[in-house]
C-alpha cells in the first residue's frame, strides 16, 4: 500500500460538487435579486420568506401559519428543543440517532430515553413499554426515512401506531425528515404529519440535500400556536433568518412549475442509487461478514461487524489507509463497538470501490476475520 | 387632514431599497457561484466562510482565529452572551439602547445596569462609581457610533477611559458597532479594538448597513479563546452559516479590489446625510420645543419634548396620522416617556418633511405645545 493514500471520507452526510445544481442556483439567485428585490433584500420576519412559505404550507397541505422556515433544520431543531424540552423531560430517540440531535438534547439535561431502531423503524413496543413503566415522554424524536446513522425507514404500520401512541399519551413526535426526497427504491410512504389528526406532529425538514448544505434553508410545520412561540424564539435570536437564501430556495423550487427542481433531485436520487448499490456490491465482496441492510434511499449505510469488533482501532487503522467513518458509539450513549456509519453521498463509485478495498483491509489488520 | 394618510414609518431601523445596490449584488452571487462553488455550496464550519473571516481579520488587522462570522450580528450577540452571560452577572448596558440587546440579556437573567448616555457617549464616570460601590460588571455593552437609539458617538477619551476601566476590574467591553462604516460628517475614531491592549474588548459588527439586511451577515471579533468556544456554540445550534450569504458578501466587498464596495457605502452616506439634515430641519421648523443632537452617521434621532409629555399618548396620535414612531419608553428600562427614536433610513426626504408636519401635528393634539 502506498505510504500516503489519497484521502477517501465516508464521514460527512453531504453530496458531492458533481450532484449541486450549481448552475440552477445562479440562475435562481439572478431571478430573486431581479424579481423581488425588496423581499429579497430587507430584513424579512422570523417566519421566512414568505413565497417560500407559501410554497411548503402547500406541498405539506397545511396553513402558512403552521410553517416557520430557519436557517438550517438544526436551528429549527434548537428552537423546537427550547420551546418543549424542560431540564429532566423524558425524550425517546431511536437507537443509534444522529449524534447532534443526542447532543442538543442532553445539553438542555432532557432524560434521553432510546429505544432500539430495527430495520423498519423505532421499536413502538419498546416506547409502550416505557410509557407503561411510568415514563411520561414529552417527545419522541424519529427519523422516518433513511435514518441517519442508519440507513432504515420507519414502516406505514409503525406510523400509525406511533401516532395512536401519541395521541393517547400527550407525546409530541419530532418527524425529523430531511431525506424524505431522497428515495431512490420502493415505494413512499406517507408523512406522519400527514396521517396526524390529534396534532400531535411537529415536522422538520430541509433544502440542505435537494438543493445545496451551504444555502442553510430549513423548516418545522406544527401547531399554529406552537409556531407562533417559535416565531417570537426565532425573532429574539435573529430577528429574521437569511432572505436571500430563502428567496434564492424559492426561485429555484419555483423555476418551470417545479420541473426543474424535479430535474435537479432526479440527478441527486440517481447518484446517489449508484453509489448505494456500488457500497453494497463492495462490501459483499469484500467484507463479507459485514451486516447491513440495503438502503431504499438517503446517504447512509449502517455496517456492524462481528460482536467484539474493536471500533476504535478499527477507526484507526482506517484513518491510517486515508479512509474515513464514522464510529457507531457516536450514535449512541452506550454499545456501538462492533458498527460505524458510511456516507455515500459525498463519494464517487471508484472512490467507493477503493474506500472499500481499504477498509476491509484495515478489519483484516485488526484479526478478526480470517 | 385625509381621513386615511399614506402611511410613513419612522420605525424601523432599515434601508430604504433605493439605497441598496441590488445590482451589485446580483453580480455578487453571480461571481461566487461561479468563482467558488464548492465553498459556496458546501456546509462549511461553524466560523463562517474562510474568504470572507479573512477579509473581515485584515481589515481589523487581527488573525482569522481571532473572527466569527455568523447570521446577522444579532445572533452573534446571542452566542456571545451564551458563552460569557450567566444569571445574576451584572452588565452595563447604555441608558437608553437598543430593545432587542435589553430583551436578550434579560432572558437570560442578567442583572442589567442602565448608566446614562450623554453627547459624547455612556457616563464612564457612572461606570466608575458602580464599580466603586462593589458591582462586578461581567460585560458593558456599548454601541459607540450612532448609538442606537440616540444617535450619539462615543468620544475618544471616552473609548480610552473605558479601557482603562475595563483592563482594571476584568470586565470586557461589548462593543457592539453596525453603523461605524456610515458616518457622513465629522472624524471617524478608532474602535476600542484597535486600542486594547488587555484584551477586553470583544468586538460586533454586520454586512447588514453596508451590503443589506435581508442577507444576514454579522461577525465577533475577539480573544481567540472565545471565538474558539463561541464557535463550539455554533456548530451545536446550526452547524455552518449560510455559506451561500456570506460567499455573496465576499464577493461584493472584494469587487474592483474594494472601490465597488466604497462606492455602494458613498451612496448610502449620501443618502442618510440627505436625510438626517432633512429631518433636523424639518424639526426645527415644525417642533422648535423638541431636543435632539444633530447625528453625525447612522440611521437614528433620538428626540425628547418638554417633560411631561404622555409618549403614549404621542404614538397614538401619530399612528392616527399614518406616522410610525418608537417610543423612548422601549429603550430604556424605566423612563423615557417624553422621548421616542425617529429613523431616516428608510424614508425619503419629502416623507421625512409630510412626516415630520403629521408629527407636529400629534404633538399639538396633545396640548403640550402652544
Amino acid at each position: 500500500m502506498a505510504s500516503e493514500p489519497a484521502p477517501i471520507s465516508f464521514a460527512r452526510g453531504a453530496p458531492s460538487l458533481d450532484i449541486v445544481d450549481v448552475d440552477g442556483l445562479r440562475a435562481a439567485a439572478d431571478r430573486a435579486f431581479q424579481n423581488d428585490p425588496a423581499g429579497t433584500t430587507a430584513y424579512g420576519t422570523a417566519i421566512g420568506y414568505r413565497p417560500l412559505r407559501a410554497w411548503i404550507a402547500d406541498k405539506h397541505g397545511v396553513a402558512p401559519e403552521q410553517v416557520i422556515v430557519t436557517n438550517g433544520s438544526m436551528q429549527a431543531d434548537a428552537f423546537l428543543f427550547e420551546a418543549l424540552v424542560e431540564a429532566g423531560d423524558v425524550v425517546v430517540v431511536e437507537k443509534p440517532t444522529y449524534d447532534r440531535t443526542l447532543l442538543s438534547l442532553r445539553s438542555r439535561g432532557a432524560d434521553v430515553r432510546p429505544i432500539d431502531l430495527h430495520e423498519d423503524g423505532i421499536d413502538v413496543a419498546g416506547v409502550e413499554a416505557l410509557i407503561a413503566a411510568g415514563a411520561k415522554p414529552r417527545l419522541a424524536h424519529i427519523i422516518p426515512n433513511f435514518q441517519n446513522p442508519a440507513g432504515y425507514t420507519l414502516s406505514a404500520a409503525k406510523r400509525r401506531a406511533l401516532l395512536a401512541l401519541a395521541a393517547a399519551n400527550g407525546m409530541t413526535i419530532f418527524e425529523d425528515d430531511p431525506y424524505v426526497e431522497l428515495r431512490f427504491s420502493g415505494a413512499s410512504l406517507p408523512t406522519m404529519l400527514s396521517l396526524d389528526e390529534a396534532g400531535s406532529v411537529v415536522y422538520a425538514s430541509s433544502f440542505s440535500k435537494t438543493v445545496c448544505p451551504g444555502i442553510r434553508v430549513g423548516y418545522l410545520v406544527g401547531p399554529e400556536k406552537l409556531i407562533a412561540r417559535i416565531a417570537k424564539l426565532a425573532t429574539h435570536t435573529y430577528i429574521s433568518p437569511n432572505m436571500v437564501a430563502q428567496s434564492i430556495v424559492n426561485e429555484f423550487v419555483r423555476a418551470e412549475d417545479g420541473a426543474a427542481f424535479d430535474r435537479a433531485v432526479a440527478r441527486v436520487k440517481g447518484a446517489l442509487q449508484e453509489r448505494a448499490q456500488a457500497l453494497c456490491a463492495a462490501l459483499r465482496r469484500e467484507l463479507p461478514e459485514a451486516r447491513f441492510v440495503e438502503p431504499e434511499g438517503g446517504y447512509f449505510l449502517w455496517v456492524e461487524l462481528p460482536e467484539g469488533t474493536d471500533g476504535d482501532a478499527l477507526f484507526a487503522a482506517a484513518a491510517e489507509r486515508g479512509v474515513q467513518i464514522v464510529k457507531g458509539t457516536d450514535f449512541l450513549l452506550d454499545g456501538g463497538e462492533n458498527a460505524f456509519r458510511l456516507a455515500y453521498s459525498g463519494v464517487t463509485v471508484p472512490q467507493i470501490e477503493e474506500g472499500v478495498a481499504r477498509l476491509a483491509d484495515a478489519v483484516r489488520s485488526l484479526g478478526v476475520t480470517a
